[in-house]
């Protein structure tokens, strides 16, 4: 039973600018008005260009998709696992909900139509804040005030993330501080690591984590990111949403993901988890120190392989779904997404994880978990 | 006699997130490797589009470009003067330039030759630290450690700007503070405004000029940006680039605009002035406060008609390249960017400016001025 779609506006690590990681969220088949997204990397452009495409029905085979490397283009089923459901383009549920609420949206132009939708993202769930995370977001922002639109947004972060945002995004300096205006139509809002919150528009809860994302180059000092956990509260079904993360640093800091993990394992049984959405920045052959906060390979499968061991389940992770974002672009012969790809799966087998469905989160599609 | 190419990767005034300003500008014809920016909104991306697209020869006509409002896309020729030099895609010296000094760019992967591409800019000259003036160079700043590059970048700007940058952007936390690495393969640099630099690169002064845009929501401070001249030191010819900008604010404050113009028409003769790249950002219907530090034609035009004023020549400012940039995209019937271009070119009629060539700064085209 499908429980979430997911359409991804950008998956991209850097550093290309383009369709940075931006997650849009919504229960499966409903009709709503209202979206969430976790990161705001892309955004109105990503909105703008899908719809100008129109629907696709057919479920992603038979197309390319950018690469850039050995071709400009390569074919969708080199990237995804083949029991992935993937649609280029914006749902069925979400178009009808779209026509649904906005008048005269049939015979709106494809620019009302991206800031109609845009406008229907009333909840961001940031994981960081840095720049490839909050682009989109950032620059769209001053749509909240064309006129007509009578929706608010509100960003929710960790505190690590709200304080920066206030303090070095919406500071006057950066960005208009728009949270300043009286209008209040855009709020920060802080969350805490591992408490429960009810999602505002969806009967969903929202489970924020910290996780650790490297150190300053300069400071010295521990970057964090956020994991989210979203929960159906009547099917319990979830799915996992990470931003940017490395490996638990050892020594004297906490083991964030041990804990993660174990939190998962105890609250969330394999058959309701739908899927995980990862990063994985860097290839296999990169060296410890040329990671910069994030997760290789290796380490990807060294993650899984303790959710495995904490679940302890004769067919491993079987039919979990892992879709991998956030892959740097290199100065490589081959398209490192299918690299890292390649690895993963050799890795997962290599492990004994079951039978994973491991896919690249392609920006322009949505999935289906 | 043309003098310079400006390869614009982004002039797209927000809110969508998409090729922002960003301008790639050479001496005429020159195969040199290296590159200068005004502004840093476009980057990698866009040239890797570029790129994939190969080159095109004819001028620009018959040709569709981007819009999304009465039709997605619409012909070139709604957008510019007839008589403004115009090319899709990158010019033909730049890639020329780049085959002579990258080894194996003939058979490297689009990737590559854009890294290579972007690895060339290695001087940026800011306007002001707005997100969209800044989202592509940060985004794509780590690629400055590829292997193989050897070149390095250097960031310039009024105090307003480097002080926001290194302060709010290179900070350890909206991301990782690259100008703190030991190899110092980015930099952050101060110039004075008014004060004539030599551009590192080129044969060309380069003098940077203090002006307004806005007052902060919260703060209520005012905000700054900035005018360049660019003059190649041989032929006196010169080009103007903006950024963001308002009228003067009058009052006790410095008539920052009315000390440009002056400083131009004294020091530029007409015939050398190639072009002026300008933003007008906002629809003539646009109410002062609706503006938010911004210039809507009416604006625009009085600053002309300043500078006509001062030139005092019998055929006004006939001739002159006008080239606008940062139009915003509202929710409207009609592309802005139209209304906006109607709309000036009726008001520098009315104004007797004379034979004026206004045109939009057209995204992924190089304009020879």
């Amino acid at each position: 039973m499908v429980a979430f779609e997911i359409t991804i506006l950008g998956a991209n690590g850097g550093p290309s600018e383009y369709a940075t990681q931006c997650f849009i969220l919504k229960p499966a088949r409903t009709e709503d008005s209202e979206l969430i997204a976790v990161d705001g990397g892309g955004g109105m452009h990503q909105l703008r260009e899908l719809l100008a495409q129109g629907q696709n029905d057919n479920e992603g085979y038979d197309e390319l998709v950018l690469s850039f490397y050995e071709h400009d283009r390569e074919p969708i089923e080199f990237f995804i696992d083949p029991r992935l459901t993937i649609q280029k383009g914006l749902s069925k549920s979400l178009l009808q909900s779209l026509k649904r609420h906005g008048a005269h949206f049939e015979s709106a132009n494809t620019t009302n139509k991206a800031f109609k939708l845009f406008q229907g993202i009333t909840d961001y769930y940031i994981t960081h804040p840095h720049f490839d995370h909050i682009n989109g977001l950032v620059i769209n922002s001053p749509s909240i005030y064309e006129q007509e639109n009578t929706k608010k947004k509100t960003i929710w972060g960790l505190p690590h993330t709200i304080d920066a945002l206030q303090k070095h995004v919406f500071n006057d300096l950066i960005w208009p501080d728009l949270t300043a205006e009286r209008s209040e139509k855009l709020k920060l809002r802080s969350l805490n690591s591992k408490e429960i919150q009810k999602c505002t528009i969806f009967p969903w809860d929202v489970i924020p984590f910290k996780v650790h994302h490297g150190v300053g180059v300069k400071t010295g000092a521990p970057v964090y990111s956020t994991f989210y956990i979203f929960r159906d509260r009547k099917s319990k079904d979830c799915i996992i949403v990470c931003g940017d993360v490395e490996q638990d640093r050892g020594g004297c800091e906490e083991n964030l993901l041990e804990e993660f993990w174990l939190y998962v394992a105890e609250n969330i049984p394999l058959v309701h988890l739908k899927g995980i959405l990862v990063e994985c920045s860097c290839p296999l052959s990169s060296k410890p120190e040329q990671l910069y906060g994030h997760l290789s390979p290796i380490y990807l499968i060294n993650e899984l392989s303790n959710l495995n061991t904490l679940y302890n389940s004769s067919r491993g992770l079987s039919g979990l779904n892992v879709i991998v974002t956030h892959v740097k672009a290199t100065a490589a012969k081959r398209d490192p997404r299918l690299t890292i790809l390649e690895e993963l799966r050799f890795l997962a087998q290599e492990r004994n994880l079951g039978d994973l469905r491991i896919s690249i989160a392609l920006e322009g599609h949505t999935l289906f978990l």
